[in-house]
């Protein structure tokens, strides 16, 4: 039951994770985010696959929290407290499972992304937008501030742009997301479309060289340039030392396509 | 007299606050940023308060920081040390002060902003643009370099946008601020149009929220991902449990409109 | 020998440093870093020149890491690991030299940045392209992430973006290098010409005041907003003391040319 929330398709080396509850607008609730956790995690120790793009049935991308199940929680008798703790503690977690990936994930959002839905297409590594997209962190409607939602934002966008999304709430169409980076494409023949064509480019590089890269850029970002700096270097060092590195420098030297072994 | 420097004008919840200096073209005088930071302190207070508007009187915004008060200076025992010093702090306490300011600060900028005046509209969490507006940050010309104003220019644009402004001094357009993320919006109409309308939307959101969420924003932009959610998270339950939370999620699942309790 | 590899060139306290190892399309072998770094450490010292052009000569800009040097080392007894440390060491120092050299350093790029050749250009304060120019981090073809680009790349421009870099290995063109913040600008006649306009600008301005404030501006931006606050307060009233700004003040308020004096 749970694994029907979040549908898990593998196609040459590219898995698609659906979010799959139409009815609820594909509210984060906790068993949501459960799913979409345990996807992410099993993803994660798959060598054969390369790129994950994660994308949505029904008529909204995600709708954010499941403000029923909170609100259920209110007669709690710490008035949800313990609750909203852990869901928003799940939350943050599967934000950060996505950064912390050893794979490319790519958001395609062809609906609203609302809130922790935002969120969600914030801390993907790429998206692609449908021309009919929209985004917003409308927290501030319902007297409850996008505050989460705001880390993964924040990092993507300049903070004028960020602050106009968490205090108007006002959603904003496709191609403003990709004018302030919040998404990388606006493709007319939809958001899958694509994400795909995107995940299929990248999964013909090195998935090795992707592990040691995506794992150093988040790493570096949060260190002062001389720290950033000297991991990044050690990095590439490794990085050097590896298979991948060994067979994509001597085929471009003489010239002919690499072939990355299997792991 | 003080008082005179910066007008308050408050209307249906939300406060102008207006540089009322446009002999010294509003220039940052240790009384006008004695002023400024007596009107912020007070509106921090008033809870029927939801939004500022920071906007200037005379044919300039703010010409930064007052250059003949700061040579009179000079001839003290010090040669102005401690002057400056004072100056200096005063003034980087301002810009902090409005971040700090639990309230949304807009800045309605029709004229030139200035090296300090820069500054302020990039402290603010907003900014709206009349078409004429223009910003710069010219210390080079003068031998002093815009290094304050940099702290607030760098964490809104981007840093080789930043460094031109402050390497060449040149005056910089609306659409060219808007276009690097220094103001939200260019208005036709001139910019106190374009703030009110911002300030009466923002004025209609859940305050509380608002309270939680601006000062999450900029704590968590200092703090490594994992922190910044961890941090963020538990805003985000305290949020829950407030009045707004309530109230809000309610109206939003018994589609009415919500009730902002009064504070 | 080594000399060759990176002209020195000086007009007018403008100095130029050329690329030039055109048959090796400007590869960073440890020879030309080498160089690279020599001609920096001596331009820091010389109080005539007031700002670097950093071009390149032959059919690239810059191809980023000499792989024929690196793949040589394969065949040391450590498989290389001490050489790639050495490059790598050597290569994010000279990255960091142009970001603490006192005076600012603007690239002109006519043609193709490559991985670190792309890092060189993100690592200078400002970045004047020609209509040809491209940018690109294609570590990933070659199963080597460009993980020490990521840290000045991601340090310039939005995430997305980078990692768009990062990811596909595609080549962006001078506009988009342009909209994504990457340079500043884009110059019909060729960067050489639209990077010497800049230059000629910006050695007019106060040596004193950018000797001040570029340090600053680097130092500031890696500090919480407090800490950077005190900090650029500080070589505020520092800069006002100075030389500099006594006679551009007087200047400005006297409605006269400052003149900068000699050092």
């Amino acid at each position: 039951m749970t694994a029907d929330l979040v549908l898990c398709e593998k196609s040459e080396q590219v898995a698609t994770l659906t979010l799959n509850s139409p009815a609820s607008r594909n509210a984060l609730s906790l068993q949501l985010l459960g799913a979409l956790s345990a996807n992410l995690r099993e993803l994660a120790a798959q060598d054969d696959i390369r790129v994950v793009i994660l994308q949505a049935e029904g008529p909204a991308f995600c709708a954010g929290h499941d403000l029923k199940e909170l609100t259920a929680h209110r007669n709690d008798p710490d008035r949800g407290r313990a609750f909203f703790e852990t869901t928003m503690r799940a939350c943050s977690s599967v934000m950060q499972q996505i950064v912390s990936l050893p794979i490319p994930v790519i958001a395609a959002v062809d609906e609203m992304a609302t809130a922790a839905g935002c969120q969600l297409v914030a801390s993907c590594d790429l998206a692609v937008a449908g021309p009919h997209a929209r985004f917003c962190t409308p927290g501030v409607d319902i007297g409850l501030f996008c505050s989460t939602p705001a880390v993964a934002l924040s990092r993507n966008v300049a903070p004028k742009h960020a602050m106009e999304m968490l205090l108007t709430g006002v959603p904003i169409g496709a191609e403003a997301a990709l004018r302030i980076g919040l998404v990388n494409r606006v493709e007319v023949e939809g958001a899958r479309t694509g994400a795909r064509t995107l995940a299929e480019e990248i999964a013909r590089k090195s998935p090795q060289a992707i592990r040691f890269g995506k794992r150093a850029f988040y790493a570096q970002r949060e260190k002062p340039l001389a720290e950033a700096y000297e991991m990044a270097s050690a990095v590439m060092a490794e990085n050097m030392l590896a298979e991948d590195a060994k067979e994509g420098i001597a085929a471009f030297l003489e010239k002919r396509a690499p072939h990355w072994p299997e792991k």
